[in-house]
């Protein structure tokens, strides 16, 4: 597939827009796209933002709006973002016309409701999810194919559409070759790696997969999907330039992700809240290595026709009690094992290929690198800004059943805990 | 499986809600489970009407106004059908009041938009599709679970999902034994079978699959999802009683499915339109076995826990140029091969297993039992209300491209014909 992979230094700058451009994963992407020289603009309809009014909290590092971020950016840099406020679920015209004004080759697609917990919260919580991260990916392949852009869609999806489970065999990067008949070797099928999801959230990236694999088929439509791991980290070489520019850091139990929630929690001194044994396994990757990996993906994307092109976009695959022993050690807090609130296998196996950006040059930011300076520079830095409240998971996935058999119990308790969730 | 099926002799009446019950399936699947004695709700947001008026087409047959059916309904039979006008895939809230109010013990999901040829002419048309078709099979999810309610769900799906093609080996029922790891057999998954949608239209029937896998098992929905070929014939026991009780037979080039296309065509005279070669090979099923199946389903469900129960929902499989031929030699009528609007292959080679209905009871309406009834009894006697240039097919399944690498040239000649569509 990647016999002679685009170097960085090779590429031509290109037009890109960045959908989700403000969250976690999404302004680091775009400030680092800019700063390698291309032309960036960010479309974001602001809901994460609304999200954290709407759950009472805040990022632990103190954002600023997304219009002094792109102001501070110029300032530093000299580099111009434009902004495009839209919500790409529901404003389908505003989008289109976004990108026949723009006529961008390539195109970041975050523009999801990324937390399963949050996903789980109820059934409004439920709908949204789906109603706007369906509708937002089929918006812009229905846009995509309306405005007639030959434009490369690269997508964040996650490890967790396989359900964080290979049965001893590492989880390929996206596809299967099957027996169709079990009897007659000779019926073979190559096919989306079987997916397995464990939230609502989950499933709407399983949903995106047939909806890219359709468009790539039917309109050729050049599409790279990127599985993610749980993200860890916050800084990257461009928000660390100038404070106005920092990352959002969530340490809340719907949309902290494990490790930075275990990071905020020593740098308190509150436990380490780890869901049951801690011995579910999951797969990793620091934000820095989001940032290029998606430069990395839009250097070399598939051809017309190709089918839809799949990394597994994570680089360290970790137990989650191994995590919080880690950052025990380095920092003396304790541990405290929890009630799952989850459904989910308390314990299991997980081993993930990841061949496919390593061979275009991706160089790993390890745990072993740079935990401590997560944990004294950002961690600890804006301690003043928790609330403590908002550290437990409060999102149940299953309803309490009462044991007279008349139905769920809403009263009963919820346990508290740091999901592994975000990915 | 299927030990000790329930024959629909033994059967208690059940409370069941139709979404879609206004539409060419769910009328008469609502009729014959009110027959049958159960007591039915029909929910239904009249959308196929008014596609119908913005096509500016008409059924061939005068289907009355919903509430003129159900009280002719009541005249007929003495039996009574409560109407419930709500939006599923809109009026979220609408739905989880009739269900907390009617408490089904089984839900009839119809509410879709059901035609590839409509869901493929524009970018509008494709949003439409996905969003009524995903948010109304996850509102009805999401709502069950909100309302506590063990109700059966039992969906429209169809075999148009794995792309018309078995290459060889009969589509089995839903799932798939496939290995994980080619060089270690050991590693064993169930998956659902392999998809390969033909359209939007289809590729929302792939997304619904995926949302019943989930919510079987996050919170143990008991799901029947009936993958069904595409459906001939118009009129059932019931329909037939009163003609204020008539079926819908579409023959437009968006809704009307490729047999009964050919069967009005024939009564009038205008060639049989055949795309391509004709050599397409499709799964047939007629609108009686279509209402049986419903019910034996209905009478089987899937216990708690249990995966979602899918069955194959046809009865016979034929290339599209031998049904032309067969309705030609009844009625002299001319064959017409035109060039193919659809991207598929031209011709296929498909087997379907379907011994799950037939053994619980099915016995198929053939070809050969009903065809010329069909002809004579509806299709000819409706002629007068034929508007010829709705018939042929205007939708589109990818843009012509010009010649000059410029993009697609829109001025293109459509080309027209029979699409075998509709399921």
């Amino acid at each position: 597939m990647i016999d002679q992979p685009v170097s960085l230094e090779d590429m031509e700058p290109l037009r890109i827009v960045v959908l989700g451009g403000d969250g976690f994963c999404g302004w680091p992407t775009s400030l680092y796209l800019s700063a390698r020289g291309n032309d960036v603009t960010i479309a974001d309809n602001l809901s994460r933002r609304r999200i954290d009014e709407e759950l009472g909290v805040s990022s632990l590092t103190p954002i600023r709006p997304l219009d002094e971020r792109v102001r501070a950016w110029r300032e530093v840099s000299g580099l111009e973002i434009d902004v495009a406020v839209l919500d790409v679920a529901r404003d389908y015209d505003a989008l289109l016309e976004l990108l026949e004004r723009f006529r961008p080759e390539a195109v970041v697609h975050f523009a999801e409701q990324r937390a399963a917990p949050y996903s789980m919260k109820s059934s409004r919580h439920k709908r949204y999810t789906v109603d706007n991260n369906v509708n937002a990916t089929h918006n812009l392949l229905a846009a995509l194919v309306e405005a007639e852009l030959d434009c490369h869609v690269v997508h964040l999806g996650t490890m967790g559409v396989y359900g964080y489970q290979s049965a001893g065999v590492p989880i390929p990067e996206g596809y299967l070759n099957v027996s169709l008949a079990p009897e007659a070797d000779a019926v073979e099928k190559e096919i989306l790696y079987p997916v397995d999801p464990g939230s609502v959230y989950h499933t709407t990236k399983t949903l995106d997969q047939l909806l890219f694999a359709f468009y790539a088929k039917n309109d050729e439509l050049r599409i790279t999907d990127l599985h993610q791991g749980i993200v860890w980290g916050t800084e990257t070489d461009q928000t660390a330039l100038d404070e106005r520019l920092i990352n959002r850091f969530d340490y809340d139990g719907d949309y902290g992700t494990v490790l930075n929630r275990f990071l905020m929690q020593a740098a308190i001194g509150y436990p380490l809240t780890v869901h049951g044994t801690g011995g579910q396994t999951r797969a990793f990757i620091h934000i820095r290595d989001t940032v290029r990996c998606i430069e990395l993906a839009m250097s070399n994307p598939p051809e017309r026709g190709d089918r839809v092109q799949i990394y597994n976009q994570t680089t360290e695959v970790h137990r989650v009690i191994d995590l919080a022993e880690i950052v025990a050690g380095l920092t003396g807090a304790e541990i405290d094992l929890v009630d799952n609130p989850r459904k989910e296998a308390p314990e299991n196996e997980l081993a993930v290929e990841n061949q496919r950006l390593l061979g275009l040059g991706l160089e790993p930011t390890t745990l072993q690198d740079d935990l401590l300076r997560e944990v004294t520079q950002v961690a600890s830095k804006y301690l003043d800004r928790v609330d403590r409240s908002m550290i437990p998971c409060k999102s149940r996935w299953v309803r309490h059943h009462r044991d007279d058999g008349r139905g769920p119990d809403l009263t009963a308790p919820v346990s508290d805990g740091a999901a592994p969730s975000g990915a």
